[in-house]
């Protein structure tokens, strides 16, 4: 059965939408421009999500780079449900 | 005796179901489509299980990339009590 | 005096039971299948012991992958004093 | 699709400000001057706002070395929306 | 003046009783039997200290490899104080 | 643009003072006598400043080796605010 | 201006006391009888310092092997302030 190998998937979405899933619990969506080795990202188009004790805060970033160790999972394409 | 090695385990799974426990109390099972040597996984048609202070959220996820280094134990096949 | 190295105990312990001990309270029994450099283990028949606030859970589990980074102590042929 | 890769981002940044979101909950920003392979970075004109339990505290330094190792996200040209 | 380098010290101790600390409260007392690199040890004879909310509890194990990354302290030929 | 690495930003420190923030809430001001590729430091004419309950403590240190890894920020001929 | 380098300054202190004050509230004393490249350091005539709910204790211990990644400061020639 052929794999399909974790770098060629991020491979796949250069150029597209992705949600992270941080450890912890911030997440991030945005649009992958390029990725190392280490799964350190760089992302534009950015929405962060924090939760608050005022609830959970988004924050608009035109362009990041992500530190890759911080991530727990991603999902090509996707966003989180609570996103309008 | 004739050993099975991690590696070959997560190889012969390729295509099957998994149930992986991570670290922490997140739960996740999905069919198994490639890994690394770090055991980073691409995996589809998942459920992720998380407990919440409303109880256990369970979330679709069509395909995901899981970081490796936060998995603790992979039950080949199997799926957690608590799923329908 | 002659030594006796990690990997050779565990080495010998192929194809018997032995008993777990990881970081944090989860222990585990079963039967070694295999294993590689870092301690990642394959086992069978396996039974994971798990304090939870209703007391100490036990799940049977028919084969695992355990990741070796989380394990502190393993006990040869041991199981754990309150295991029927 | 061309890539732009993380390092490449950073190099771009050298002699612009960069607001830096340090793991926890400490953020910095600055001029950047350098880096290396570790993401370790000198920075000049620096303002670090750190959480106190009597609010944000802001601090001004003229020139700090900021070890990779902690840094969760990097915004080339951003600043965090509570700067004046 | 003439170094004792640690692993030669561990060396020393085979065929010997040895206290180990480790990090966190737990302790351990055996008979070394052997070592590797990342002084993941062999130990015969073994008491098991542990600080559980009834007091210290001590458990007998006849043979364990003990994983070396969470020792902090190894005292040849020593035993806690509270030791009978 | 030229630019100014982490390790020439601390090897020109060589002989100055420099104050040092600690990953948690430790600080340090001394001068830097030398350092290795993992940024630990040799220090003199030390001031190691650690928050107490009974509020912040000086401790002064004729001379010291710090290491590195605890290491967040370096603050070349830099003071704590709060120092006399 | 010549460096003191990290491990020269170690290798300086064989034979003689140092005082080392651990990640988390631990203090050592004790005489330098070797080291490695990774600071684990053997000592002799050694006291371990710790804080417990009923104050500092501390333990003398003839000789020990030291796990150096807890190691935070190493002072040369130094003891705590609060030694009799």
């Amino acid at each position: 059965m052929a794999q399909v190998l974790p770098l060629e998937l991020i491979d796949k979405c250069i150029g597209s939408r992705i949600w992270i899933i941080m450890k912890g619990d911030k997440e991030i969506v945005g649009t992958l421009k390029g990725f190392d080795d280490y799964v350190n990202m760089v992302l534009e188009d950015v929405i962060e999500y924090e939760m608050t004790p005022e609830g959970r805060r988004a924050t608009r970033l035109d362009e990041i780079l992500l530190n890759g160790n911080n991530v727990a999972i991603m999902v090509p394409g996707g966003q989180p449900p609570y996103m309008e």
